[in-house]
């Protein structure tokens, strides 16, 4: 068995859904049910369709093509939604060359003994109301308390943006019921960093998967005005943040060398020019691949804020917004993906991701590989994503590969 | 001569002020040309008219009551309007209390050998497009290129919250034109600051009024995926802020002590959990009585800004927004005051306004003098301004003897 994929196919794919959500500020801007991201939608069932297979939407917005076989389901995919003004391969390369395999494997009429099923998961990015919303009803691990009825990050209510795509609240946490057994999934990515690049790799292959903590944090310290109140007797609200936020960042780069933190949102009030900031409201993400180091880095973290706190005579304020645990990709199909990868004579590379994946959600109820493949300069969430359409080919041969295996007698 | 003013019709006409713009959030919220604006201006002529003031309106929406007399005018006054969620004595008491002196003078029938006028100037609060919109029309010292057209910062062009009010750009670029000579200014004030509280004196008298150099600041580095990019390897617009903010705070305490500076707005892009800032905005205020200390300030905060930026890998860009020189009180007329306040037997204490005020502007074509009463612990742009009305009688009583003063034969 040697077939391939035509890398000819799945590009003119992507170039055609990038066209959905061109931002005139730059790259493309297609968060899960936005007009650009509904007109996407029903583009790709309508690739489904033209690759005859049977198209399902379930409860969540998340979109199957199925090709019928025996026994449990090999389920490959990503995502098609993006960031504000995101590229144009985080997550459709995933979609499109799953889509590409199955169109191969049906030309091909091979005698599998598995269901196949391409999978497109709904707000992967979390532009909504936290990430992973399609895979974690699909998995039916759904945070508690999903703020349907309150403005999502788009403004609008999730139940409303649901009604837009005919989908309600109850059909989201209903989706995990319709799912078919699943017996493994796999997600070819780009690798939104450096290393593959730098390596010279075209493929890695996921090892690990980051997990997270997601905490909004304040600082309340007392708002002044800015010309007449001394800089011994503020309580800035600004300062504790910059403060927290600088050594912060020594501490897990001397404390937590496997950990990542970022501030990437901050808001001052009252927030104006001449007024001492009285509150300063941030994001904090932080990050590893290790679960031992994700808590004491939090506990670190969190007490030298309350330390901060005490020492500029403010008050610190926070609370856990969202959370992913880590994963270990299973090391049967993290060899399975690199025996694949050497059969096709490519050079690969173990990698662990920072970013998290709809892989590390489907990961709670069947194995699930990644593959990556190199982007630009490690760039992505931005207009400049690019990649190296040679090497998505590898990925993309790589991912039928390793689907034929998981669908063949014997696997 | 013994009048003295009463001080239970300046209450009441602060406290009936008050109830304009009342803020479910908390305060005021009065800004010029808001419809609470526009209501609190019709009740101020009310009072101008009830008081027996010939009432006139300049093109900038300055309002004036004239107690008509012969040669130049003495002028006295503040403003009415409010930063969103401010107090009720910022600027009311000025206006108010001068109010209430050109009342008594009247009771009196006092010969007196000037025009008196109370003003209420426009936007001193720069809630439209900067501060001092009303004072600079008065004075005819406007900044290059108002921005009648955009965006004001409260949403609607200021052409058209002008429109709303009768005028219009070229009205407010007329303002001017309509001045009377003017003799002197006097304008009583609340502190800001806690000075005055704690010496436990009812007066201050105003030597010097700070100057500022407002400044729209960015850094610019690049953003990341914040769960792929290595601390090392990112350029984090956020950090860069957070280091000028505190090495630029400890280079004004150790360096130029009688300065002070204030990052009082910033924000983040493209601003989410897990995106490494690639841009950081923020406001820049600097202050000072010196106008040595304020250039060299600037100075020095310009070239540390760009130290950092060298040192982090981003781009540091500036530009002025606004500026004030500082002002210098007539010693001839801090001596006036003195001498008053000494006839009323006040304690009283010689002050540096570290606040901008119209008095600022209005020397630029008149001696004005400045009266600050106390604020209980020097909190005012906030809810919680608060005064003691004893203090404001004393402050009334003195501003309406220096009014007299400077109206008088040989003054």
């Amino acid at each position: 068995m040697d077939i391939r994929v035509d890398i000819g196919r799945i590009r003119k794919d992507i170039e055609a859904l990038a066209e959905f959500g061109r931002d005139p500020k730059g790259g493309i801007s297609r968060p899960s049910f936005s007009r650009a991201d509904l007109e996407a939608r029903a583009w790709l069932k309508d690739r489904f369709a033209e690759a005859c297979l049977a198209c399902r939407e379930d409860g969540a917005g998340n979109i199957f093509g199925r090709l019928e076989g025996p026994g449990k389901t090999v389920l490959a995919g990503s995502h098609i939604d993006t960031v504000l003004n995101g590229g144009m391969y985080d997550g459709s390369v995933g979609v499109l060359t799953a889509l590409e395999c199955l169109r191969r494997i049906k030309e091909e009429k091979l005698p599998l003994v598995r269901a196949l099923e391409v999978v497109s998961f709904t707000d992967e990015e979390g532009n909504l109301v936290g990430d992973f919303l399609g895979s974690r009803a699909f998995t039916g691990t759904l945070l508690e308390n999903v703020p349907f009825s309150e403005p999502s990050l788009t403004g609008r209510p999730l139940q409303d943006l649901l009604a837009d795509a005919g989908l309600s609240p109850a059909s989201v946490l209903a989706a995990h019921r319709e799912r078919p057994e699943v017996a493994a999934y796999l997600e070819l990515h780009i690798e939104q960093g450096p290393k593959l690049e730098a390596a010279g790799a075209p493929i890695g292959i996921v090892e690990r998967i980051s997990g997270k903590n997601y905490r909004r944090c304040s600082f309340v310290g007392r708002a002044d005005h800015g010309g007449t109140t001394p800089l011994n007797l503020r309580r800035d609200a600004f300062l504790a943040a910059a403060d927290f936020a600088l050594r912060g960042n020594r501490l897990v780069a001397s404390r937590h060398p496997d950990g990542l933190m970022t501030v990437g949102s901050l808001s001052l009030s009252p927030g104006s020019f001449s007024v001492v900031p009285g509150r300063a409201d941030f994001t904090l993400d932080i990050r590893s691949a290790s679960a031992g180091t994700l808590k004491d880095m939090g506990r670190d973290l969190l007490a030298l804020a309350d330390e901060v706190a005490a020492a500029r005579g403010v008050t610190f304020l926070s609370r856990l917004a969202d959370a992913t645990e880590p994963v270990t990709i299973p090391p049967a199909l993290v060899a399975l993906l690199e025996e694949e990868c050497d059969a096709l004579g490519c050079r690969s590379l173990r990698l662990t991701s920072g970013a998290g994946h709809d892989a590390q959600i489907v990961s709670a109820i069947a194995d699930s590989g990644m593959i990556f493949i190199p982007c630009a300069g490690g760039v992505s969430h931005a207009p400049g994503e690019a990649i190296d359409w040679g090497d998505l080919e590898k990925g993309a041969n790589l991912l039928l590969r390793a689907i034929i295996r998981l669908a063949s007698r014997g696997s």
